[in-house]
């Protein structure tokens, strides 16, 4: 037993610490990114808040580095050590400290799952409304870290917009409580947006105050099938323009229609594949049908056949399928390459035809889907997950992918964060003054620079 | 001609600033609270975010703090100078630099007053949610500045979720641009909730960029009278137990009531005046029909009579109604001393028990009204405003409030802001190591303390 280990036992119990040769690696759910997770110096597991707070204490007083670190099912690498840290997982931390559905609102502890969230709300007929993918693996820290968002983000809005409080282990180690139970605040600066979104980089969250909002008593599903990206995203600006009001506004390219066709569980989308627009109405159960009738409508324009879910079911069915694209797309070359990036809603089709250039110059297919109202494209290159060079050539073309969306005036992540993989990204879309104050936010709040080091770096 | 005065004529011409004895005192909305306004050492009007920043450079290297000024619809002396500081108002600023209707945004300049905003809007079949009071004087800037609300905040949300991006100027005089038009973006931590509801203490915001959403078709308000305030309070509570989503849930007490019902467009309130609860349904016609039924069906178990608006003219009169209580409730005895503490919902009744016990033990009348179902109470102690003893009851009662509402797990402000007028507020609701927080990021980014010193002070 190292010392470290007996260090952190003192503080959380020898069960629940894991140092040394059996520490690591920590991957995540990142691929293809020739990211190799360094070998952890310890693993932590408190079970309380003043453990955690105990153990960031303990951690800044040593100087060692800290990645917090949730269910693991991160796209950018922010749950992954980088060799030497210490990985304080946040998987004990699960209780419901206290529901009031009836006040729409629930206080939860950072490492819940956040299925088990979801759950919980709809069984007091109560929604949270951002769906990120990997609810049942994800914890709610791990959400709010990266201000997840998901499909229902484009009517519901992200994690950010649900959270009222949040409680969090600030270096050197101080318990942080800003907001609570409360919808309104404006006392203090807003360290609850501080807080989320920022990859762990600044402190941990052990729990947060969410909202939540009485469930619609139905929604209704809606697939039209285009004839190319042009038609496609000519239909999502025409659904906006209409004034329609759909929870999500999603797409999917031909190559992603491809990839999952086969398990599409509304019929037939047809041959060649389609490119895909997915949207959902709802409201009483006569707003969600008439809702879907009026995009049936708008994107029959475009459209060479529209599908309109015809049970509760079948909308259901329609959301686990589109939760299995991503898999779907990776399952048919073994690898790939997906960047997060998200445009002005005006630049939908640039960012598919950029995606589709950028592919065909490295030789490789590619797939992008997404949700598209927001802007946010999953802009995906697949390699064969044996053919190093093929895997290169994806690192090269996401590269230009993110240097494209920052010269469109968009942003190099919508919901997965900077973590480790896309080091430098800031800077490309955000000039030198405004990267300044980004930094001069991390050296006020942790300036040793020991809270998850390496990531969410400009 | 001072040299200040020279040297800022420099930057934005000699005709927009005013300096010496001309240029003060400048005060706000803020009433009866002893408040005297410094006397800035000069007034300057920038016409562009380049002249801002200009003003803003010089100010630094000469050491000079700057007080940012908008419409001076405050209630909190946010953009009141103490004395000696350079007023930057920011009026002249008021272009609309792009509005895409189509595409649900619009990028405007700080000074755009913020009914102009509505009004645009409004033009285009699209709407910004939050309506702060005093619309046609209060600016952009000044709502962005305080994370400003409204009744319709309760189902649309604050200033802070309808922003996607600002431009701003900080010290020393960079100009830093996060967000944009787009609606996602996770790369960099969240410097617009940082800057918006900031009070100037950080920097100058000088544009924004928005989103809107498309208007609904109908919305039609209803109004119970409640025969007390735990009636009425438990209606409200009822409304979110019921499941139901009015966009507005606000109370009126007694008090106010009394004040207002000259006026009020529906009729007779019947006497005594009652405790009214306002809620607003929106959607289809019918929608908003069904929904303002179901509302009525819910207060009706608590309330004496409930009224539903008849015709859209009947509704919009409703509001305008509403926006001239604070009016009517000054008028009463010249003078009044309001909060705006938010509590969590289920303390509402508590709330306004406590204003009236602190009303009752220094010998004054209250009025209480606000955002219900957000907690937001607007609590009132009124005084003849030639009462030097009474106002200085008010004050100690307003004291004594925020005290209260910080041990309710509340806030000192849910919507006005700390300004000057409630200096120290802070420290009341937030603990020490968060206090630090606060501290700690205000020095980061404004480290010579020139940014609206002595405002949002904890």
């Amino acid at each position: 037993v190292t010392s470290l280990a007996a260090d952190l036992a003192r503080v959380v119990g020898a069960d629940h610490v894991v140092a040394g040769a059996d520490a690591g690696p920590l991957a995540d759910a990142t691929e293809a990114r020739g990211l190799v997770p360094g070998r952890p110096a310890a693993v932590v597991r408190p079970g309380s808040t003043a453990e955690v707070a105990a153990v960031v204490r303990h951690c800044c007083a040593a100087g060692l580095a800290m990645v917090p670190r949730g269910g693991a099912t991160g796209l950018a690498g922010g749950a992954v050590p980088t060799g030497g840290e210490v990985v304080v997982e946040l998987g004990r931390l699960r209780a419901v400290r206290r529901f009031d559905p009836g006040l729409w609102r629930i206080e939860v502890e950072a490492g819940l799952p956040v299925a088990h969230l979801h759950r919980l709300a709809r069984e007091h007929g109560l929604r949270f409304g951002p769906d990120p993918g990997a609810a049942e693996q994800s914890q709610v820290g791990g959400m709010l870290a990266t201000n997840a968002g998901g499909p229902h983000a484009f009517g519901l809005g992200v994690a950010r917009d649900w959270v009222t409080g949040v409680e969090a282990v600030m270096p050197p180690g101080d318990v942080v409580r800003a907001g609570g139970p409360l919808r309104k605040d404006v006392a203090g600066y807003d360290l609850v947006g501080l807080l989320v979104g920022s990859e762990g980089t600044l402190g941990v969250v052990t729990a947060a105050w969410l909202r939540l909002e009485p469930a619609p008593e139905a929604a209704v599903g809606v697939v039209a099938a285009c004839g190319d990206a042009e038609a496609g995203c000519a239909a999502v600006l025409d659904v906006l323009a209409a004034g329609l009001r759909p929870t999500v506004l999603d797409v999917l390219d031909e190559g992603a229609t491809a990839a999952a066709a086969g398990a599409f569980p509304l019929g037939d989308l047809g041959t060649p594949a389609p490119f895909v627009v997915l949207a959902e109405a709802e409201g009483s159960a006569g707003e969600a049908a008439s809702g879907a009738a009026a995009l049936r409508e708008v994107l029959a324009a475009r459209a060479r056949a529209v599908v309109v879910a015809s049970t509760p079911a079948e909308t259901r069915a329609l959301w686990r399928w589109r939760d299995g694209v991503s898999l779907a797309v990776g399952a048919q070359h073994g690898g790939k390459l997906g960047e997060d990036v998200a445009v002005p809603v005006d630049r939908l089709a640039d960012l598919v035809r950029a995606t589709r250039a950028l592919g065909a110059r490295h030789g490789l297919p590619t797939a992008t889907w997404g949700h598209a109202g927001d802007g946010n494209l999953h802009a995906t290159f697949l390699a064969d997950r044996a053919d190093a060079d093929a895997l290169e050539r994806a690192g090269a073309a996401a590269d230009e992918l993110l240097a494209w969306a920052a010269a469109a005036g968009g942003t190099v992540t919508g919901e997965h964060g900077i973590g480790l993989v896309k080091h430098g990204g800031l800077a490309r879309q955000w000039d030198a003054p405004t990267v300044a104050l980004h930094r001069a936010v991390k050296r006020a709040i942790d300036p040793a620079g020991l809270m998850n080091p390496g990531k969410k770096e400009p």
